[in-house]
């Protein structure tokens, strides 16, 4: 089912569920973000840069895998919402000075030109935090050993093993050539890893997947986490500033390695297709409704921003 | 037992536990941080600043207070290293140019002097995830209930509503007059709440403890973080750089609030041993051999670096 490209009414029901997740998703952090209070200045800054926009790519994730296995979506609010708040860190931390140094995120001032850098580098790591505490907080229909795997698989793909790790390469990479191998290694730690984990969180929240589902989903995952990036490095070249909501040409000015740097835009555009179809083809190995997943993929490879 | 003075015995009972807890918990934290190596520059920093000395206070207190409960200490390594890893993190962004702009950190280079300033925001980055995903690890001892909740009380005393959140406050009060109430608020935030889990953890590794019992080592936990931080502040005073192992005088240089700022140094050390009156009485309370925390408790507020 999933060799044909995606029929209209399927880019139809991607679409909705899209923003349906988005926005519950963006209701639940918002509820969560808000509760009690200490530092105002602090979590002002945490819901300033983890609510204004995004795509919300890694909730969605954690949402359609775990429906493919029925998983309430009650159940998948926190890990959607955890999930985010380590992206959006990572994000803020990004954009530091001693980082990439941007002043456009989504559109908006970063968070350290909205606020300052100290009050930066703490909603990071703030957001950090609250991404575990969220995740290991009690969730009545999963099983307690599958949730600590989740926080145990969320840590790795943000860590030294994931995209910490890929973010470190993707620095000492800046500034000379490297080859494609290497670019894959950086990108599949840097970007992959948090969108294997969001696959995983999903699945992890359904009861008995098999292995074999389990080893779909990742390889699944596997080719969108580099799809994702190919796109991104696509799309910093040929879109623009305002269209992309983020500086234009910003990786082309930091001189990191890209794909179209290394293959062309064409060699980028054949890996894309490659990849797209790789993905379709994990995903016709599972043997449950997964044109939400398809609708997405789609979505992936097509985007404009 | 608790109200009458530490005898020589029981002092040299905690210098011998102190030092072999420090020696067992640098070598699992030693292990376990050079397992495989994808970004060897960030694992290098990671080790650089978590390994390179430190008093392990907080290791200390989770194998003290999980002894207490016979529970082994082969249980209580990875919760004690992943409070350790949280310390670490915090300060490596504490010592940022951004934040409080320090050079030297336990008499060695901190870390952004010695890497930069990427590398040490990824590093403290890395090591909070390792925190969490060390504690997430299959401990086959501890209840997952159990382990999940430790998750949860780590997380909640790092993020917005602990650490975080009181070097926040703590930023926000630098240059101002604040009340006595104020500065025991940005305390208890900024180190008392990591303490006070470091506590929770050794007992959560334990069963069935009861509620009276986690009352009260929550309360020895409260006064010996304010202790803590109390003697810290008398320190940064009265001592100098090479003791210190970190730039002496630099609170005030900051012109942070502190203790004697607010109290004099007469009665910082008054409040200091309030404190440790409190601290002892909580232990009273509590039916099982308490020297070890006593001790821990003797050496607070007596050392002098």
């Amino acid at each position: 089912m999933a060799s044909t490209p995606a029929a209209p009414a399927q880019h139809e029901l991607f679409q909705q569920q899209f923003t349906y997740l988005r926005e519950r998703h963006d209701s639940y952090l918002q509820k969560v973000l808000s509760e009690h209070a200490h530092a105002t200045r602090l979590q002002q800054a945490m819901q300033y840069s983890s609510l204004l926009g995004g795509k919300r790519v890694r909730p969605f994730l954690v949402y359609a895998t775990g429906e493919l296995f029925s998983v309430p979506a009650e159940n998948l609010d926190a890990p959607a919402a955890a999930v985010e708040c380590i992206h959006a860190y990572s994000l803020i931390h990004d954009d530091l000075p001693a980082m990439d140094d941007d002043t456009l995120r989504r559109g908006q001032p970063t968070c350290h030109v909205q606020f300052d850098e100290a009050t930066a580098i703490l909603a990071g790591d703030a957001l950090q935090s609250f991404a575990f505490s969220l995740l290991a907080q009690p969730l009545p229909d999963i099983a307690p050993e599958q949730q600590l795997r989740m926080v145990q698989v969320l840590a790795d793909s943000a860590g030294l093993h994931g995209m910490c790790g890929g973010q470190m390469l993707d620095i000492e990479a800046t500034g000379r050539k490297i080859s494609s191998a290497e670019l894959e290694q950086v990108h599949q730690l840097k970007t992959g890893a948090l969108l294997r984990a969001s696959v995983q969180l999903g699945a992890l929240a359904a009861q008995d997947v098999s292995d074999q589902i389990h080893n779909a989903l990742d390889e699944f995952a596997h080719a969108i986490g580099l799809a994702f990036q190919v796109k991104d490095d696509i799309l910093d070249v040929t879109s623009d500033t305002q269209t992309l909501g983020k500086t234009q040409g910003a990786d082309q000015a930091l001189d990191k390695s890209t794909y179209p740097a290394l293959l062309g835009l064409e060699g980028s555009q054949a890996l894309l297709e490659q990849l797209h179809e790789k993905a379709l083809h994990a995903l016709a190995l599972i043997p449950y409704n997964t044109a939400l997943l398809e609708g997405f993929t789609e979505y992936l490879v097509k985007r404009d921003r």
